[in-house]
């Protein structure tokens, strides 16, 4: 592609989706962890476009504020009647008329294509071609607008219900997305007309309206699972599993094992190191990111959270936005850390809720302990120091310091602040009453006879 | 089908299963959390079947216990002896001979037939056929009986062994499911012969008899799916994984986001409204119904439980039998909820126990908290009233009743009812010796030093 | 096989890895919790070889010692240079003098080939072949050597670049593993040469170079699965789809139910008895031995622990090593139990931490119950007789020794033994202040409203 070529981007993301049998437009439902639409603005952000036009229908907001990444110039278009994709396309007549040499047709409900595509179909334009249409081959083109190709040409777009039978034969068939000459796009858009049975202007007939006018048309092939779209939750979620077997296997590629791949679900943005080992089962949500030598055991749930070096988590481990895991830290099972920051080999084992809290580094947080920071209002915070242990089943009421050094009693609940070196304990003495427990056991049993009884009545 | 034609079913579940390997009647294994055979109870009977005949061999009693669904008029039959398939239809001769235009022979190891495949084998019958086979198109069919079709009738079953070369290319094989003119079904089972190498009388020959008698045989198509079987666990595995598929579909269809369908397995009753989103990695159990709205996340283990619109489960949480989440309610990580109804708007957020409880609207329940529901004997109760806090790792000891508004402090063991807007405390005061955690950890690696001195002797 | 034939198996397991960007060499990951190499020496073991030779690079050490399996004569051996194949057997040339009837040529990184195909193998070298190749069938076999055979016996092996038209639509291909006649081994391999354009000793010229001396070879075929290789973590993976797919077959045709097999892992070792029921999403790492007729609710993890007849699992039972659960006994929902010996009929069933602890059978402990275990350096133990009953809730800091028939009040802290039938309380006397609760709001959204306004300055 000539670097010097400009390029304007149209993602059409209006389509209701009532096949979704949803409350929200289909176009704000997610693949790892990210609207669709939102994911073509980012691939053809990463294919070099200098802007990009989202049209939106229902739910246009939302749909934009979802779509609004860092560093993408993004314009938002309403359509508001439903007169076929080249009208949709035309909703953005006012960026298609500030002028560029390439534009791309996509849409918010394809969101696997690939930057590379799309590079490749403006390479089309570039070499003379007015029209560079995303082709793909499929082995049940039944249905499908098929692609004819003479001599690396495309002569016509047909429409299943136009095809000969020979031509129903034809394997290749057409995605719907294209690149137009951006300087001739108007012109070719506005020519086309709505003389069809219902009555709506279709984008496809950009085709026919090129060649017509003299200009030649091309297609690059896609492949059939970039092209998938989304009309229903089964096909949500079929998308959904290519995204994730594309992610899956550039991680191991990259040096993350992956024991069993087909269980682990990344997010649009995580990111691992080499040599970390994830066991399966393992649910990645948004703003994550894993150093390497990082072992994450089986049920894990990790989101917003970041971990350095040699740390260890789970099984069963629930890392929450704010969780920072310094090197060599370990978050064992059963433990749920948010807002907190876990120092340089620290340790949180077993059962334990650390929420919007400091654990200074070596120390050794006892199973059951939780950090108490909500008094049904506000959140306050706990700070550990280092090399300090907190014995099991204590319960640290925020706002309270811990100091380094420092030692709390198992079963302790610590309201004021301990000082560094000190021993804190907020526990009963224990007393025995020796015999004692045989009157209890038969109490017990009478209430259960009595109930019994009672229930026969 | 005639709406006036009456049917009874028969459903063989006689097949003990020896390759299963197990202390138990293949018919008693489970399919989505219900016994093979009971599936297809359910299923003759949404077909419209008026009766169900249920031939049972080994564990009978337990096969018909777990085939009992309400509003199924079934009559219990026993095979006490093993002389072939039509020997074991004839074990229900007196509800045969009860009368019934239509008689639907099916397996009660082939739990996957539809109601609709069973309508028009019925439909068979009502155009005049005296015997409609169900059969199944496959790639493989080595080994299966192939039907043999002129001009829409069946002229024969012919068994691998007795197939002539051309034969053996038919790939329509027979699935042993048929439907036969109720009318005449005792006259030709009963003239069915065992003249063979085993001296069994087979239900095939039943299509051999009515042609004899001057009848016709007709033919239905069913999935190859609908009529896979069991005959060890990996066929049971097989089977569990075709019905997941199936309901996986129709939810996602529905409305239900699935984000990894594979990883998500139901029960044969599980109820989910749509727009209700689930996480990778949940579990159904029997008797779950679920609004629409809600999300479940990841590791979440629901059964028994209902939950209202606008709630929010898990990741990790336990729904057990009697769980009852009001409009809005949280159930969070590592939290288990049996018998307890939790408010609308409360939330129990982490590493929390509730059993046997009542927890009122917008109540919070602090981490770590315990219903203690057992005395070793008895369950009792904990009610715990509206916009209540109550503070983390605290232990509510039953029965015990916790009013509205009320405050119990961290830590605390509650044995005594707390009134309304009380603040209820059970603690000790926390005590500060300082410098003296120095001491503790010099005697723990002196102790540490001696027990490794000890081990090197 | 001729029983009195020896027989040497040499693992070339020298092979770095690059691909796998890794600080560790290749020979170093696993399959099924044991390094790939491992599987070959236990397979080459069970597949009757007297003596293994392991050829190390990288790591050799630690590879040595990940193949130190019990009962097999094992010798390592360094290849200091990469010259090839051949080169690398040769560096066990010490072993090979030793003289054996038969040479088994392995590869640490195909871990996968059975034993009965190496005893294939060799009984080729008995029937009179001086090289047995072990070849597969594959529909793409671009890139492989091609097996040229006639008559039964193999001609050739072509490489890809050297094969006509004709030769490369063979689908026969080499997968590299191969016997060799022992005793002219040594003479064969020093006499294949490096005049080619690498300039290395190919082990595939073996068969050359043992019919130009008059000798014959043949070819014994595996299964595709049998031969597949590693190297990158996306081929680790696929090795470890393989091996659990096929473990998970066995596991239920020997009676062991698998809801869904693709989501449980086994290690190498794993063992479960026959009516044992295993729901989806379970691990097992190494060390697990299972009886029958138990449970295994779903997100388990389960490794180094031992289980008798009867037991339930789960869900989310965390079983480590030395967890040794006797007959009936329960270990419920997020429960950790480390080096803990569960009596008969115990029952462990929610939010507990057992470590380094013996419970008495039929004894309950109650929901969040810890045994403090460590004090920050040593590791202490405790012991809870027969027909106890643990409150919930309580801490017990060992070194402590809890009765049989004994009683302990929920939210306990106890430090100091307990009697048998001793009621033991450990907790501070409940205080309630009524109608403080509302000052204590009060406070709270006092400071929530102070915190609001602050953070808008």
């Amino acid at each position: 592609m000539t670097p010097t070529r400009t390029a304007l981007a149209i993602i059409l993301a209006a389509g209701d989706g009532t096949r979704m049998k949803s409350a929200r437009t289909k176009m704000l439902h997610e693949v790892a962890g990210r609207a669709m639409p939102a994911h073509v603005v980012d691939t053809v952000s990463r294919s070099g476009v200098d802007a990009v036009a989202l049209v939106v229908g229902r739910d246009g907001e939302a749909v934009a504020k979802a779509c609004a990444l860092p560093g993408v110039s993004l314009s938002t278009f309403e359509q508001t009647e439903r007169l076929g994709t080249a009208h949709a396309v035309l909703a953005a007549r006012e960026a298609i008329a500030a002028g560029y040499n390439d534009l791309l047709v996509t849409y918010g409900d394809t969101p696997l294509v690939t930057a590379e595509t799309l590079a490749r179909a403006r390479e089309g334009l570039a070499a003379g071609h007015d029209v560079v249409v995303i082709g793909f081959e499929t082995d049940r083109p039944t249905g499908y607008g098929r692609l004819l190709v003479r001599d690396g040409n495309l002569q016509a777009i047909r429409e299943e219900k136009d095809a000969s039978d020979e031509e129903r034969k034809v394997t290749l068939c057409n995605s719907g997305l294209m690149a137009i000459n951006g300087r001739r796009a108007l012109d070719l858009l506005t020519t086309i007309g709505n003389g069809n049975a219902k009555g709506e202007y279709y984008l496809t007939d950009v085709v026919e309206v090129a060649l017509a006018a003299g200009g030649s048309a091309g297609v690059v092939m896609a492949e059939l699972d970039e092209v998938a779209g989304c009309n229903n939750r089964a096909e949500l979620a079929e998308l959904e599993r290519i995204w994730q077997t594309r992610r899956r296997r550039e991680m191991m590629l990259s040096g993350v094992t992956l024991i069993a791949p087909e269980t682990v679900f990344f997010s649009y943005d995580t990111e691992i190191g080499p040599d970390t080992l994830v066991e399966p089962n393992v649910w990645f949500g948004p703003g994550v990111t894993i150093a390497g030598d990082v072992t994450i055991h089986a049920f894990s749930h990790i989101e917003g959270a970041t971990v350095e070096a040699g740390s260890q988590i789970g099984p069963y481990a629930r890392l929450r936005p704010g969780a920072v895991l310094h090197e060599d830290a370990k978050v064992g099972n059963f433990c749920e850390v948010k807002n907190g920051d876990i120092g340089k080999g620290a340790k949180v084992n077993h059962l334990t809720y650390i929420g919007d809290a400091e654990v200074g580094a070596r120390t050794n947080i006892g199973a059951g302990t939780i950090t108490c920071n909500y008094d049904g209002a506000n959140k306050a915070k706990t700070i550990i120091g280092e090399d300090s242990f907190i014995g099991s089943n204590s319960a640290l009421v925020a706002p309270v310091t811990i100091g380094a050094k420092s030692y709390v009693g198992s079963g302790s609940v610590i309201t004021d602040d301990v000082p560094d070196n000190a021993l804190a304990l907020g526990r009963a003495r224990q007393t025995v009453k020796e015999g004692r427990a045989e009157a209890i056991r038969e109490r017990a049993l009478a209430l259960k006879a009595a109930n019994k009884a009672a229930g026969q009545k």
